[in-house]
């Protein structure tokens, strides 16, 4: 992709930009002379401005030609922008509810125009390191899985839809090798990215290295993830993507987006439920014990696989006899037949999803990049407690994944 | 891809072509007023010419826009030349000694010009069914196979590579389905094209529409062909698909090559060999009881099967430290977890090759593209005999393969 045309907006420039761009400048009401910006990109990786008129707002996303956090010394394709709109518009016309409208996208400039998830929408992390509660969060997510997932894989497509869209999004191989690299294996060896809670990690960092089961079980993963055309997957479907209030989920930033496997989401969003479950006794205080609210954790990592479970099999029901190719009704229409099918279907992906969600937890504590739920609590020792704990449900999740039926028996290993 | 400039050559107008066309005519020595030319394609699908001259040959393969032994009700795209061309030449690269060279391509004509393999050449699958025995058969298709896959696949390939190859070979798609029609579908449900030695076998027929086990296999059989991108793989790699004298082994026609499992071809050519097994006993006369012969069937599956083990874990252990990206060789240098990787990754192989093996067994004596192994029994009874025998041991093979460590164990259930 050429660099030609492309230039790295600031707040000035942005303001051209807007006023040249109808699109964009509708969105405001067309008050192009009275609008404000803010870049809140806290993000590892983009630009992110919020645009207010009083009559109006939008989110610029502008992808640039390397990694923000590190600067020009690591490059990565400014084309990442285009996978993320691709996506984002996928998924917004599967799972209206619960992604934003795209209202503009240039390739050259490397810019999304989105919806502004207004406030009191606040990114899900820091809700769940705040002790929040969101009753509705399970159903959300579980819809949007559900939908996204199953209408972009082989269940609901033809080959001829399926292989069309997999050949696309290929393209977006350097988010995928950073994937590859930073949760598959850089963890699992000495990297100069690689940091956690020091010296009293140490050892357990250094185990993981040393764990041949578990570098056996993660290479099982990698392989997955890169060569299981599953469906079309967000990619980086962390509580860091999702946005929230009481009533409303959105997820956000699909920029990671390929066929890959399904599990990968489901694990991402899981694996980093947990993490925010085992760092609760880092935030308790006199006020709060943080009891209920991690009961509460463990019930929305329960309803969200169950409700996902429930969600997905009945659109498979629903479009048995659709233009999916993997299973022609004809063939398993049998009552008994079809409901082995789908507890086949689902039991594999309940294992690729505990699978993925371990890795997601692991390359979290002793990978290059942390979570702010472990990351907050102040007191080291007491962050590489929960830590460590978060580290031992994962290796041996890990392992383990296949023994699992259901999720209830997964917390119940926890609790 | 346009029909613009195409035609359907015939002797005449291959005549002219070949006239008109330096990298063809150089190959006959320039004689282009002298040479001989005979259709031979005894395929489903393409029209094969041999020409020669005093001082040269060529074969010319041409595609047509649909399934030539059906006719133009089946239209099927001629681009399947373009994939064919391209996984003939990328083969001929890695595995030279075992595929022909490739002199000219012609994407608007659907035209292959390669190397004539000349006789005493034949297909291995009239050698099987005379009785012939090949003593490097085994080694040279390991040999094909370890090369072709091995250098395709995440053990040798950085991710960018991969991907870019997948998405290429996407575009076969065509192909893909009219496979997963005719070996994953149809054989399993009641179809116009499914035929069988009836009466004979139409019990049999009707157990495998109705085995629920075996049609839970065969889903997950089918999602690995649709989804897992393990290597470049040939697609179409039965006994017919190989030219063969005493000392020379040759892999032709990968029209259907895509990024599939390794399995499917490791599969499609040991199951064409358990065919051949299974109809020997339709062979059997005054002369000969093909005991010996059966027994040399067995072992070249056998050795097939190791020798591909034995070639493959080699490459891999020769390039463990090169661009392959899926074993970083940090992770994975410990000897006793080296080698546990490479156990488990062949087991998990195995059991795919075994699952595809016995697919195309079943496809081939109820669906609807049968082989000259049976056909050539004139007998019904007795092919219908082979046939069952066949038909049980596949579907036990699909059913227990996981049960199964070695080759060898698998042999033992026939002999
Ligand atoms: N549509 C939006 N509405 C409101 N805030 C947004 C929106 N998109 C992103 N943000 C804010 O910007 C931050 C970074 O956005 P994100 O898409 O996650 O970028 P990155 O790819 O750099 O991680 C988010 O955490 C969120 O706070
Ligand atoms: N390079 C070759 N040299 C000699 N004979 C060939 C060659 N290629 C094909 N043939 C002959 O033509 C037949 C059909 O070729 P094949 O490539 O298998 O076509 P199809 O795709 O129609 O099955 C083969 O069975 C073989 O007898
Ligand atoms: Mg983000
Ligand atoms: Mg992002
Ligand atoms: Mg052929
Ligand atoms: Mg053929
Ligand atoms: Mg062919």
């Amino acid at each position: 992709m050429t660099m030609e045309g492309f230039r790295v907006l600031d707040e000035k420039t942005l303001r051209e930009y807007i006023k040249a761009t109808p699109s964009l400048a509708s969105k405001l009401g067309n008050e192009v002379d009275n609008f404000k910006i803010k870049e809140v990109g806290d993000g590892n990786l983009n630009f992110v401005y919020i645009v207010i008129s009083p009559s109006g707002s939008v989110v610029i996303k502008q992808s640039i030609p390397y990694v923000r956090c590190i600067g020009e010394s690591w490059p990565m394709t400014k084309e990442r922008s285009y996978f993320e709109a691709t996506a984002l518009k996928r998924q917004h016309g599967l799972s209206p509810k619960h992604v934003p409208e795209v209202y503009h996208f240039d390739r050259t400039m490397s810019v999304i125009g989105m919806r502004y998830i207004e406030p009191p929408h606040i990114i899900l992390r820091k809700g769940l390191i705040a002790g929040v509660e969101y009753p509705s969060l399970a159903e959300h997510m579980a819809e949007f899985m559900a939908n996204t997932l199953f209408y972009t894989s082989l269940l609901y497509l033809t080959t001829t839809q399926h292989k069309t869209a997999v050949a696309e999004f290929c393209g977006n191989v350097e988010l995928c090798r950073l994937t590859e690299q930073v949760v598959f294996s850089d963890p699992y060896k000495i990297s100069e990215f690689n940091h956690w809670t020091s010296p009293f990690l140490d050892s357990d960092a250094e185990a993981i290295r040393n764990d041949k089961i578990l570098k056996l079980e993660v290479a099982e993963l990698k392989s997955k993830f890169c060569e299981k055309t599953q469906a079309l997957i967000h990619g980086d479907l962390h509580t860091g993507s999702v946005m929230v209030t009481h009533e409303s989920t959105q997820v956000i930033d699909p920029e990671f987006a390929f066929y890959g496997p399904m599990g990968f989401d489901i694990g991402a969003f899981l694996g980093n439920l947990f993490l925010a479950y085992f760092a609760q006794d880092g935030h308790v205080d006199n006020t709060n014990d943080r009891k209920t609210y991690k009961t509460w954790i463990m019930d929305t990592i329960t309803d969200t696989w169950n409700l996902f479970y429930k969600k997905f099999t009945s659109l498979w029901d629903i479009h048995k006899e659709g233009p999916g190719e993997a299973y022609l009704h004809e063939i398993y229409k049998d009552m008994e037949l079809w409901s082995l099918v789908k507890q086949k279907y689902m039991l594999d992906l309940f294992h690729d999803s505990l699978g993925f969600a371990a890795a997601k937890m692991i390359r979290r504590i002793v990978g290059v990049a942390h979570v702010e739920d472990f990351e907050s609590i102040g007191d080291a020792v007491k962050r590489a407690d929960c830590e460590r704990r978060a580290l031992e449900f994962a290796k041996n999740l890990m392992k383990k994944r296949r023994n699992f039926n259901t999720i209830a028996e997964v917390v119940s290993v926890v609790q």
